[in-house]
């Protein structure tokens, strides 16, 4: 049902989404921020819609430092959705 | 000024902490809820102690997972101060 992308689809996808990389199954981006706390202000942000969306990603939480890793386990690999989530968060990040 | 702990007093305190271990210069402990929000919850409370302890722990969140990893920089290891910390995440845990 949910269609995985090819290596080539995800190498197009990542080329317009900056800072996101592929590694194995997943799509990994660290997100920096000036404060600990405006850093746990994203994570809850990103919490909230991952629970909408019902697509949850790896969050860690390194002090400043939050590294988001995305796969799709019901696709084996990566999928539309989570390009799309990637630009969702980045935007997020952008707006704080 | 920061006292490092020894094996042996590592041993001691986290005989004393259930679900915590060693792992190099580090305690972990990997804390399982029912909803991913919860987990959520979690991580906000121990993100508003660590602030006021200036002490904060590597969090990673594996959808109901939680994993807290703590050590002192400064002292090159653990301290009491992870060690009563870790205690302190175990009590928010048990009011949840």
């Amino acid at each position: 049902m949910v269609k995985r992308l090819t290596l080539t689809e995800i190498d197009d996808s990542l080329a317009e989404l900056p800072g996101w990389k592929l590694d194995g199954k997943f799509m990994v981006k660290k997100y920096r921020f000036q404060e600990f706390l405006k850093g746990i202000a994203f994570v809850n942000e990103i919490a909230a819609l991952s629970e909408k969306k019902n697509h949850h990603p790896f969050m860690a939480i390194d002090y400043k430092l939050v590294t988001l890793r995305l796969t799709s386990w019901n696709a084996g690999g990566l999928t539309d959705l989570d390009v799309s989530l990637g630009k969702m968060y980045d935007e997020i990040y952008g707006k704080m």
